[in-house]
């Protein structure tokens, strides 16, 4: 029997998820339900994008991700069904898909239209389980929609490229739980314009020259615990998803301060990396 | 293999819900438990009624809902479990259960009385597990309580209506995940109440005389929109439960601010209704 | 099946929760996975200890428990799996064994060395996933490291008494939901050095003589409920696993304080006993 998750922005208080979990197992006792996310802040198409994303591969082929945010039916907001890369999809087409659609072909798209005439501020219990359960019992996507070619994309996804390959221009995608802050651009990437060269990577008045593999590469074991001083310091990263991420070892934003407290960055803000030639 | 849900006060940090979790299993390999919040505010039973009576029809006939909060058992404060709708619950007698039982009678109330002499400060784990795993293994109630026909109630949990029905006085019940505000005054109680009469809804210092089915539908699709202005724009909806929610379009708590922060309204605020003839 | 548990500082909104239970459930599509909390504080080692060790305990012998905090592996913080009163363990060799171990003696410790050269810095879904599987299925420790005798500990684990017993000095090693502060000095071993004297316990510039077995026993009945007063009043309890916990009468954190906020209490604060004789 399949797998269905559920990421959503319905915090961890409501009965939202609750209730969808309910929905689902009355259509399907036989059903896995495994939680990704339900704290994607409200309405954020990005963070539901990148949560997404770097969640879905780890799950096997044929699993069913239920993306509940900013889902709500209407002319602008239709609700579409993905399948991409062995792994279905069920979310408003509201730029949500994009980000995994840049990376890989989507297999097959189609618009749902099994909603009747009724209503509904709950679109996820009353449209989306639904779907998810007709995929789950081995149902085609064609039957609950009609196939379409292509979704709505989101702005700013890619990093951009100066003409002479001098300067790459990304911004930041995602603050995670450490808050480290993780920018748009990835290490293939990253490495095809690089060609070798030394960089400088900037981020509001911080620069940095180096970009490490792992958080602990910047301990110096040859000397003792307590001459390192490394906690508190900052670093750049490629992280465990591939992207470049400027991080702040042993970060506690709710005590010593993050990459994002600490060097004042946000959503949306420029990474600049300029090759030396 | 029935479903034990979850609904408890402890936080999403501590052990309480894991252990909780480990014991069930343990009794039962199994059954399926399923996580509705552990968010609830400390010891906040209209959240919890709240929530419980929002999430539970959504499961399947036969589930078992175990609430966790204020639980701790003492000469005030008894155990109970009780079967409605065809549904089981295990909870404290301190009001949880009032909400639900005011819209559907419950079909029997047990006492709980399997409490050995040991006391015990965390009664989810060493009684609500053991009533729990009794019933899924389809266990009568007699036969761990003793019948009683009263439920503790809780105040206010039902708007008032004046004499000539002119004027419906209810309050704010819950403050959702989006920071929207829910009264305890629902669709049909509503309209028995209007019979077809313009309104005008009053909380606080704010206006409303619409009420929307859904948040999009205060969305005018013939603007661009560039032209819309509405994220952040006040607005009453029946919201997906079918109560009066006074809510703020797209809001975020975080960032943009809500209903709840932007309106200044709390918890056990008055919302009134004016009928005009 | 098994079951395999997940104790991490991940946070609810990442993706590493989620992404860690598809790899399972790739691997195992019949295990059972329980979380126990991924909002350990970042890096926080007692807390993580703490947790696990107040967990674990109610889940069925063969359990295997995959902890997520601090695992990054380097020369100073390798990876290590422990067999322990039936259970297993699997998390980094940093002190957050070392709570359960003083507790009970392990059967079997392993140093993980399955790792190939690849550097990761997600060492959850890249190791312990696997190692968690092979456990599942039935494999040996053996096959995944080498034995080892000793793990590290982490300091101030135990309380202090002094030479002629007149006096336990422990601290705080966790704050809860509720915002109790839970001490270190566990109920056999304060008795063991009462020996029945009166005490007095001090916190800060609080004094009490007088611990508890439940929240409810300070309540005196026989006043009327609303001239008890008891709401917000200090008070120390053994709680449900056995520590000498300060804690507020129905306290939320949030609202109208807790003992930690009210006074001013915080992790690794002392707390001094007092025999009297």
């Amino acid at each position: 029997m399949a797998i269905i998750t559920l990421t959503t922005d319905f915090g961890e208080r409501d009965h939202f998820a609750g209730a969808t979990k309910g929905a689902i197992y009355t259509e399907l006792p036989d059903v896995k339900i495994v939680d990704i996310s339900h704290s994607i802040s409200p309405f954020s198409i990005p963070e539901a994008a990148y949560i997404i994303l770097n969640a879905y591969s780890s799950f096997p082929k044929g699993t069913i991700h239920i993306i509940g945010v900013d889902s709500e039916l209407n002319d602008e907001n239709k609700h579409i069904a993905v399948k991409l890369d062995g792994h279905y999809f069920i979310c408003a087409n509201n730029g949500i898909m994009s980000m995994i659609c840049a990376e890989i072909a989507p297999e097959k798209i189609v618009e749902i239209n099994i909603h009747d005439k009724i209503v509904t501020s709950f679109p996820v219990l009353d449209v989306f389980v639904k779907v998810a359960c007709h995929i789950a019992r081995g149902g085609t996507l064609e039957v609950v929609g009609k196939v379409v070619h292509t979704i709505k994309p989101i702005k700013n996804i890619n990093p951009f490229v100066n003409d002479d390959q001098t300067q790459i221009i990304g911004h930041i995608i995602y603050i995670d739980n450490y808050g480290n802050v993780i920018s748009n651009i990835k290490q293939p990437f990253f490495e095809k314009i690089q060609r070798g060269r030394a960089f400088e990577i900037s981020a509001r008045n911080k620069r940095f020259n180096k970009i490490y593999n792992r958080y602990s590469d910047i301990i110096d074991f040859s000397k003792a615990p307590e001459d390192r001083h490394i906690e508190g310091q900052r670093m750049v990263v490629f992280n465990a998803s591939g992207y470049i991420e400027i991080a702040v070892y042993k970060s506690n934003p709710n005590t010593t301060g993050s990459a994002s407290s600490l060097l004042g960055l946000g959503l949306m803000d420029t990474v600049t990396v300029n090759f030396l030639d």
